[in-house]
């Protein structure tokens, strides 16, 4: 952020970025700001007006880059957790499933499934929140889960006839409705879970 | 409700019960309010206060049996969905599952739904709603949907060693969770996650 990005009248720190393309720094300030406010107060408590005092660059900015604040708190949430939910490839799809899944109930067991659980709760009075949630976490998540599957069975691991999507709900809901429940997820239970649903999913049983 | 019940002071309608046993058709005054009050405008609106108002009884006598405005909605949710998940018993318990699937599925499409979801978003920020839906739906939920499964079991129609709330899990997650996530719960899709999960629970495979 330089001096020639200031806007005169905004109090030192709040900085405009009309029609520029989004600054890296600027764009990691917010989002770590919003990362740092929801995990201290949740998404019912959540205001793009404090993320701009936080992250000291003008609200005005901030709803430039993200119309909702729901649209914000979710790229937010990604930005901190992509880290945990990198998936693994090795020759056995059943083995990265497996590990798939627990780094992911790995993630949901820490801060970030409580802003998980917050979103889908916000989400249930406003759709535009499930809608931003379903785009920027359901859809890669799923397209990363389905391609393990589809090399499942292209290693001829799993059946042919595999229906991707359900195994996919399968395998992921039991753990998300647990966190919203409050139940423990812990790795035996992942394994037992990913071990009831893979065995109807195996090739030539 | 008889003249008698009328606590002097009170507006003509409000009826206290001080030490009674639940009267039945006031104890169905107040959840069929409380039902309707839910559905008009869901669980983040509803109060104890209004639920006295729609019923005509006394906020204390409600407050009496129910301490919170989470056991009221859970109970008034029971109660109004009660019939739609009374579960079959024929010699198949796989083809049970699939009908009580089918009509937990037919019950979460409507009204019910909504209100269950409001009841799970509440829960983020209020543990005691929470635990109340975990005693009130989801326990009893559970153990008929476990009793068809054990009977499956004792049938030959699914392997001895099934891990009991696994498969559940498995089968009902994704129903709930889609329905937080506003994704269609239609019967092909129910069917196909019934076979899915299913496939793998077959005793000789």
């Amino acid at each position: 952020m330089t001096a020639a990005m200031m806007t005169p009248g905004k109090t030192a720190g709040q900085v405009r970025l009309a029609g520029r393309p989004r600054s890296s720094a600027c764009r990691q300030a917010i989002l770590r700001a919003a990362y740092e406010l929801l995990s201290e107060s949740g998404l019912r408590n959540f205001t793009i007006e404090g993320v701009a005092a936080r992250s000291g660059v003008a609200r005005s900015t901030i709803y430039r880059w993200w119309p909702t604040k729901g649209a914000l708190a979710i790229e937010g949430f990604l930005e901190a957790t992509a880290s945990h939910i990198t998936f693994p490839h090795t020759s056995s799809a059943k083995a990265d499933l497996k590990v798939q899944m627990r780094l992911v109930a790995k993630m949901l067991r820490g801060g970030a499934g409580r802003i998980l659980c917050g979103i889908i709760a916000e989400g249930q009075s406003d759709p535009e929140t499930i809608a931003a949630f379903a785009v920027g976490y359901l859809t890669p998540r799923r397209r990363e889960c389905a391609a393990i599957l589809r090399r499942g069975i292209d290693n001829r691991e799993f059946r042919a006839d595999l229906d991707i999507p359900t195994v996919q709900s399968a395998l992921y809901s039991p753990l998300h409705l647990r966190l919203l429940l409050r139940e423990p997820i812990d790795d035996p239970w992942v394994e037992n879970l990913a071990e009831t649903v893979l065995r109807g999913c195996l090739a030539g049983d």
